[in-house]
């Protein structure tokens, strides 16, 4: 399916959004009528003192947030009080605009509040445009292998991210083999014989776990069994293949699964060990291509 | 809160509708934006010979169907043909015209078409405010006690409904009694000293049954306890009040729960028994005011 058919049905069915939320993120998404604005539901931000949060919408193009206030929002003025709080954090750490949309009244005052909205969003977009500085959302082409196969690098810090383990190795004109109907966790690089593909999830899958520190410098690589793990660290040490093109696989908010490039790991021999297995240092957030 | 803003977030959040479905219903009411347009989610339609079909959308002040198909709905010869047959049904029974929304292909193409709709509806609306024939939908007025009190009758075939016991009333200006935390089933008429105003609801409460016949002309009032049962045929029969104006509790597809007006109903002596209980039969469709 259409990725943007994909995301906006899902920001429409998926989140457990209030119903006036869902009323108002709805319309502006079918006033603004731009296939190119892209919106972000539940967006996070780091406070700076104070934790996170998370806004009811995010438009990343224009650095705007939207926040949509039910009427209950209003009646307590702790509540409005921490509100403010926490918006003042938001724009604070991020530098970013937050607008609110005010739910109380009749859905012809909030009709009203969410046009000036729209306008508001449009005008920005218009002006981004006519600086060329505006980065269109065209998903299907931005998170293509055809559009990676044009790049002289594949970066880190450019939100690579494929859909299908096929892709990834379409990208790298890889093999891709089936082994019966198990899929293959990893493939080799046709061109470079120290490197293997690697596609490896967070979640545990027939024993196996993968542990990414939080920096993403790190993936620890093991097995519940005690046996299989002590054979893959032995394999590991003496394969040719020391080092891996990793795509970590991650599923968003919203459902929707891809593989997102995380840069080059290499066997880090030091801080293997049978206890906790085999060790993946990044040594670099980018890959020449072609 | 405004009767609109309840129906249509409703709409949007509580029918288990389909992604795509949900997808094009936002779109058509928010590109519309028309607060006098109605629009009915999930519209029954009585098949000449075969049951009955629920549309998808319904726009009854200008009887136009839309029935919305995902991909799904083309990948079956069989289902396109009976899908035909339905259409074509509908489109017999009813007299209405019936559109089709095709969901296949890209966000772009399915804006495309659902724009096409948005505009043929909005002709179609034109047209009647430029012969004065459009009935626009204000519902907050429409159901509203101020409105009903204007009108030198209550009509059943005019759709008479009321959100509250309160409401009914001060239709009437009978007396609301809360007895204690518990809420009154009936209340008497001010003016006529033959007549209750009852407000029945076919679920079950405390052991009270209430059955209304598929045609709406009998109300068969009974409780589960044969003492109750007894001593409430023997209230009725040797009570003076033996007319009673009926609004029956309603909750429909959407969860918003009303009283609808039914007519007025007499206690049917020939029919009541303390097997099956008190039996009340329509006498009238209609009620005078003022």
């Amino acid at each position: 399916m259409d990725y943007r058919l994909d995301y906006i049905t899902r920001v429409f069915t998926k989140l457990r959004s209030k119903p006036l939320e869902k009323y108002v993120i709805t319309r502006i998404w079918h006033l603004i009528d731009d296939l190119e604005i892209q919106l972000v539901p539940q967006q996070y931000v780091q406070r700076e003192e104070r934790g996170y949060a998370l806004t009811d919408l995010y438009f990343p193009q224009i650095n705007l947030h939207i926040e949509i206030n039910e009427p209950a929002h209003y009646t307590s003025e702790t509540r409005v009080y921490l509100d403010r709080i926490r918006k003042e954090d938001i724009i604070r750490s991020t530098a970013h605009e937050v607008i609110e949309v005010d739910c109380r009244g009749s859905i012809k005052d909030i009709n009203t509040r969410v046009d000036i909205i729209v306008n508001v969003i449009k005008a920005k977009v218009k002006e981004q445009r006519e600086y060329d500085s505006f980065r269109p959302w065209i998903p299907d082409y931005q998170y293509s292998v055809e559009h990676y196969k044009t790049l002289a690098k594949l970066r880190v810090q450019d939100d690579v991210q494929l859909r299908t383990i096929e892709e990834i190795c379409l990208l790298f004109d890889a093999p891709f083999k089936k082994r019966g109907f198990l899929r293959p966790g990893a493939t080799t690089h046709p061109k470079y014989e120290d490197v293997v593909i690697w596609w490896p999830s967070t979640r545990k899958r027939k024993g196996w776990i993968n542990k990414i520190s939080e920096d993403e410098s790190i993936i620890i690589e093991t097995n519940e069994n005690e046996n299989t793990r002590e054979n893959h660290l032995k394999n590991e040490s003496t394969s040719s293949r020391k080092k891996r093109y990793v795509f970590l696989h991650h599923r968003n908010n919203l459902g929707i699964t891809s593989y997102r490039f995380k840069g080059v790991y290499h066997l880090d021999e030091q801080k293997t060990n049978a206890e906790e297995g085999v060790v993946w240092s990044r040594i670099s957030e980018e890959v020449e291509m072609g």
